[in-house]
């Protein structure tokens, strides 16, 4: 007899753990990405800000998996997912994939609430190529205004508005004026980089709803202090090549960058299963799928319950514990014992500001950090956590210069890239 | 009165050399290139095999220049020169910019022999994204091959031809067998990657046609130690998307790398002065286009008698001379002295092949290195002149974990990349 198949589709945090759960059991594995690596989403904003190259924070699949030989790893796009048959089919491949096993783990994109339009003037950040797309308008724009010889004209080339109050928003919010104070100050000789115009727009009431109230205002406060003008409860009623409209109010900028939302991946829907308004999957307590104990979901993908109402959030840490959740009911049904209920242990919530700042909610908010001593440990985390020895170390020296040169390195502007229009 | 206008394009070797041998003259200098960064082009090869990252060699040149500062720097493509009006036109750009002085240094770019269909199948190595699509397309060819049921087909993905036997072609060449030999080994289930086949195709009858014979032959036998089929007194007559045609043989591939022949930029020919086949101009002793004084040409778009009937060769050190001397002779013009003639000091040529194994001629071929210590030699002067204090110490990190480690790290596929069609 031949061993259980285990398909794994997503080479993110929730299909890497699943992999690693299984990596003692009698299985086979194939693990299904889009793209060659895993990606350390926690810091991509990183890359899209200059401070790491696109390899700092990812690293191919196949090498992370090198040693657990039950696994196989394949680049491809999952096209269609039949579960009567017990089949996925990949774009361009005649032949089905078999499972006996399915976990799928793709995760999310941004999600524009009924404005696709707004996605080719306000790029978000959930993959390389996105960070890349933002950092090279970015600093085509410093390009552009340098020489820009109309003064208004320059001023929009110089504005930088971010939609989206949450973790990411903020920390692309926080490091743009920390660049141009710094890292740009000596490279152009007509424009004053230190007095870059930077929005930050959030339709709620606060900044990082998700932390307590008063992580919230320090945050604000920090921002405030490094120059960034926030706008709470302000809704965006309109994007164009030309700029940003808040009702009302008009911002003149020729960068917007999306960090508002998202959306399930929409692999979820072809489960034929039932999803909630963002396409996440509703999920048993299992994480398999209601009455088919064969497929389960595993991160940002799965609509799990938490607490007052609230799902578990799409972190990289609630992603590795579904994961490994998903692998370990799994194993449960091989051996013929009881699948287990997920259950999120929450280790808390960070998120840095700029430089020398970061906000930290822990157990569940009775520990609170802010300031200096959250950002060495928003630090620390980070380094720990970066998949592969290699990665870990040329971040800490890319860190090391950032801090006492206030460079940044990573500032490649390919030929073919043009992200400004 | 204003000071003189030293319009300076091309941020490249030669471009770069004439804005620093000006630095401490009276003059005001605008240094323009297509793209935002000064690339080390000799070690092109290594980001083109995973082994260095894009941001490792190379740096924003106005981070380069940021503190001499009567040097502006634009982002800019030249698209004419009236130099009956001293000035230039850029793209997009409707006001013409002044110049009392021009010096060109826009380099080469690879030809096809009269066949530019060929240039889809097989890409040249020129640019940071040529880099990265010659590494995309390797790495993709690895990814298929792994999944491909077809032998005759898997084979076709796992053979590599690289046309052109110059120092590019051999170390592209000396590159792949030993990745997939040991950074990929571990990582694939199916494939063995240490049978990756191959070929490099070399039209003249010894490869790296400068160097001296011996060191030509030797370099033939390190390749073939390292599994490379190498063919001398061989035209490629066809290339298509199947595979590389040569006179009658066939073999059948699906990546095809290009390094054989380059051709000057077009910028020459706009000049009005005369070129020669390649595009090159020209010039006087002087680096300065004849009857113009104040137009200088330097680097690979110059074509400049050395011996024996060579022009000076398409290098580093050549482009750095050049500039220096073209910059030194607008000085002269400046201080009413006279201009010196160009004298190109032959510091030798260096090719790496492989791991552990390289080739260098030093003093017109007097003194000649081979294997180990020639390979140490060769690290130590690209570390050396590498630009920038972090790129240095950056390389040296990744150079010592792929020397210790066997790994590959810069292995980032991009969703948006496709490469293999």
């Amino acid at each position: 007899m031949s061993r259980p198949r285990v398909v794994i589709v997503g080479g993110g945090f929730g299909g890497l753990s699943a992999a690693r759960a299984l990596r003692r059991a009698d299985v086979d594995i194939l693990l299904i990405d889009r793209t060659n690596h895993h990606l350390f989403q926690p810091l991509l904003y990183q890359a899209a800000t200059a401070a790491l190259a696109p390899s700092d924070i990812s690293a191919p699949i196949r090498w992370i998996l090198r040693g657990q030989r039950n696994v196989a790893t394949r680049l491809g796009t999952v096209e269609r997912i039949d579960r009567a048959a017990r089949t996925i089919a990949l774009a361009g491949v005649d032949e089905p994939i078999p499972y006996d096993y399915l976990i799928l783990a793709t995760g999310s994109r941004h999600a524009y609430f009924g404005h696709p339009e707004w996605e080719e003037f306000a790029p978000g950040l959930k993959s390389l190529d996105d960070a890349q797309a933002i950092r090279s308008r970015f600093l085509l724009a410093l390009e552009r205004a340098e020489w820009e010889p109309d003064p208004q004209a320059r001023q929009a080339l110089l504005t930088f508005v971010i939609v989206g109050g949450g973790p990411t928003g903020v920390e692309l919010a926080g490091a743009l004026p920390e660049m141009g104070r710094n890292a740009f100050r000596r490279d152009f000789r007509h424009i004053d980089t230190s007095r870059v115009r930077v929005v930050l727009v959030e339709g709620g009431p606060r900044l990082l709803a998700s932390f307590p109230e008063s992580l919230s205002a320090r945050a604000q406060r920090d921002l405030e202090r490094l120059g960034v003008e926030v706008r709470t409860s302000t809704i965006v009623t309109g994007i164009d090549a030309g700029g940003v409209t808040l009702g009302a109010e008009r911002i003149v900028t020729r960068c917007v960058f999306w960090a508002a939302g998202s959306v399930a991946s929409p692999l979820g829907r072809a489960l034929g299963a039932p999803v909630d308004r963002a396409g996440r999957v509703l999920v048993e307590p299992t994480l398999a799928l209601p009455g088919d104990d064969q497929v389960f979901v595993a991160g940002d993908l799965a609509a799990v319950p938490w607490r007052d109402g609230l799902l578990v959030p799409g972190v990289a840490p609630a992603a590795n514990q579904m994961g490994t959740r998903a692998a370990r009911n799994i194993l449960a049904q091989l051996k013929g014992r009881p699948m287990q209920a997920f259950r999120y242990a929450n280790k808390g919530e960070l998120a840095t500001i700029g430089r020398h700042a970061a906000i930290a909610s822990l157990g569940g908010g009775k520990v609170r950090i802010a300031g200096y001593p959250a950002w060495l440990f928003w630090l620390f985390l980070h380094v720990m956590y970066l998949v592969g020895f290699r990665n870990r170390l040329s971040v800490l020296l890319e860190w090391g210069f950032n801090y006492i040169f206030h460079q940044r390195a990573v500032r490649v502007v390919s030929e073919g890239r043009d992200g400004l229009r």
